[in-house]
């Protein structure tokens, strides 16, 4: 079942305009431009490497800010960006530019707007983060120059995207109003806007984008209870491919070899999956009687779900409203191999990228500690009690150390893995995501 | 079984000096030198992408080499360097910076000594290449600059290298004399000399080096028919594990995950696995079977193993001295699941990174010749015919392109994955290996 999206086409010359697009909703397109100049700054992404991490430090000093629309960027220094991240600053509009060889902060871009549940992708080459913000803006960030190179407010609430197979597009799903919108990844013009409307001709909230082998892409319908995958080979006339997925899908996952799509459901116990690799496609029930005869806890805080959750064959899922992690294994047909119970609700179990752990954090009242599940033993290994407000962990792609954001203690946390010992702090004002480039090379990411 | 090397052990103040060090072997430590510079060279890497791909181009213009020692490198334009990657000209010993965004030759490199059977890894940053060359010359290029930072001789002929789990150490794999050399990867100040002496006294040729999680790394003897577990969290003083592994294993990989290593046998049938999960760590024979009964024809070209074989659960090795390529069952405890026939004896089995196709290509006669097999079904779908001489085969990480190198007919060619179409054809005098940066974020790799 294939559609033509009715989708509203914009040309590439009406870019620096504020256009009023055809879906009700205001675009402004401020393409090249950058958060308000600081006289404070440090000019450029080189010379603010002076500002190493402070073991001990606490609360934050903002002294260090893009450089502005006005700096030269050729004043940045020749560097690989392999090694480089961002961590968001939820409570001021700003993003830390990050690296992860040297523990550093290297810069911070001020004036990216509501950043208080955002997420970000990489373009291919590692250089841009697409930044997206609970207020609809999307921001391209230069990770070089520590510069805003576009930004656009494209949805009035949106949370997250993803960049195309190839690079050449990056998509962000939105809430309201809910949709997916395609647009050029190195200028933002808008490629294709394609209304999340379900079966009952109403709009529904988009979660669980995810880029796909096959120049797809995959996302659940929360309200709509479908997933859809979508070809978007031509990325002005998406092909929608839909299928009913169960009761209300809260978030999904892609496996990081792109072929099995993962949807957790809010509405009823279980996990709707899809075998991408099949002809023609259908969703499959799994994990159905994961919380059968127990009674669910009120949940705080929905988890969420990402291709780091698959640890050698097995796929380690928060549980919703219950203390534990499910296992499923993908080696197996999917049955589910066993659950490992914890201290509260998890919000993010992310597998160390060897898959020999699992560290897990949790929803309030618990989110001052971590958990580190030994996947071989299935067991707990260790409990954390880094810091206050553990919002988001990110492994280095080597597996070698992971960073923790601290929201309430105003800080990051860098851990060794192997120790499971701290080896730097950084301060940063009440952070939430930590995303590393590595992302830019991961289906899913 | 431990053993503390007896390694000689040199203090970074001895750089820039010729070093005559204590295993016999003139050890030249040229920091900063770089290539010959060349009078007609285009400066710096930032104007050398006026070099586009000539689709129909055959043959090599060298107009575009290395800036040498005296440019300035803040003329190279800031980059990212996710999408870069570096392709071996064998008999020039030079190398090639090339851009798989825009498929595009950056800058030519000169002076690596000889290249004919060398290979590339990555700093964790993405920004150096370590190139190994068969003189046992080990360079480390600045992929931005396009100059060489460091070069020193470190053994008599070496075939390749690993870059440790956090990035400070680099690691060569040599045949003469056989061994393991270590190096601190910003300066190629020498670490440790790890001599590869089996059971009999005898000095051994290396192969499979990988590096694993847990700060280790992994090689097999090929003489001595051990597997060693290196630790090397304090590199000056490495840790060796040794394992007798069974006649001739003639090269290596380690799972993408870093859990399993497994040797291929080139004195007996079968291949030797090592779960590294595992305590105390033991060798099991795997596959034994599989040429049983059955005449090997006579090997022109030995077959490379690395990570790349791994496609979902299933490992596709090429079979020595068959037409054909093995499916060994991760998850089926390493079971023979299948074997595919095919046109020649392959060198190559290479995993697309999404698992649906596995690319091989062929040993003399048939290596003008590539197969694409589709790996849910397990047969060849398309017999392709490039060029003269494939040697070697690189994918994208997300897996829309695969680059091949074509020596006889000095090029290479980049394929559309999922068309299987050629879209884009580079000149390159006599190529052999082809290595992207997004290795860097692998292990093993």
């Amino acid at each position: 079942m294939t559609h033509r999206s009715t989708s509203v086409f914009l040309r590439a010359g009406l870019t620096r305009k504020i256009l009023r697009a055809g879906w009700g909703l205001g675009l402004a397109l401020l393409a090249g431009c950058a958060a308000p100049h600081d006289p404070n700054a440090v000019g450029g992404a080189s010379t603010n490497a002076a500002n190493p991490a402070s073991p001990n430090a606490n609360g934050v000093a903002h002294g260090v800010a893009n450089a502005g629309a006005g700096a030269n960027a050729a004043a940045a220094e020749l560097r690989g960006t392999g090694d480089l991240g961002v961590a968001i600053e939820r409570t001021t509009g700003a993003i830390q530019i990050i690296d992860t060889t040297h523990h550093q902060r290297l810069a911070v871009v001020k004036g990216l707007g509501d950043l208080s549940h955002a997420s970000v992708v990489y373009s291919r080459d590692e250089r841009y983060a697409y930044v997206f913000g609970r207020d609809g803006g999307l921001t391209r960030v230069d990770l070089l120059s520590a510069r805003i190179t576009h930004r656009i407010v494209q949805a009035g609430n949106s949370i997250g995207g993803a960049v195309s197979q190839d690079g050449r597009v990056v998509a962000a799903q939105n809430y309201e109003p809910g949709g997916i919108r395609l647009f050029d990844a190195q200028t933002l013009e808008p490629l294709a806007d394609i209304a999340a409307i379900g079966p009952d001709g109403q709009r529904s909230k988009v979660v669980g984008l995810a880029d796909l082998p096959g120049h797809k892409l995959a996302a659940a319908l929360f309200d709509a209870g479908q997933i859809w995958i979508i070809d978007i080979a031509d990325p002005r006339h998406p092909r929608i491919t839909r299928l009913d997925a169960g009761r209300q899908p809260y978030d999904a996952l892609v496996t990081p070899d792109g072929r099995w799509y993962l949807a957790g459901l809010f509405g009823e116990d279980g996990m709707a999956l899809v075998d991408l690799w099949q002809t023609p496609l259908t969703v499959r029930k799994i994990l159905s009687d994961y919380g059968r005869g127990r009674e669910r806890l009120p949940v705080y805080k929905m988890p969420h779900l990402r291709g780091w959750a698959v640890a050698q064959d097995q796929v380690w899922l928060p549980a919703v409203g219950h203390h534990e992690v499910l296992v499923a294994d993908k080696a197996h047909d999917w049955q589910q191999a066993g659950r490992v119970a914890l201290l509260g609700q998890p919000i993010f179990a992310i597998a160390r990228p060897d898959g020999r752990q699992v560290w897990v954090n949790f929803a309030f009242p618990d989110n001052g500690k971590v958990q580190v599940i030994d996947t071989a033993q299935r067991k707990v290994i260790k409990t954390l009690a880094p810091c206050r407000g553990v919002l988001h962990m990110e492994f280095t792609p080597k597996a070698d150390q992971v960073w923790l954001s601290c929201r309430d203690d105003n800080r990051m946390e860098v851990w060794d893995t192997q120790k499971l010992e701290r080896i730097a702090t950084l301060p940063i004002n009440n952070p939430s995501g930590i995303f590393f480039t590595a992302r830019a090379q991961r289906f899913g990411m």
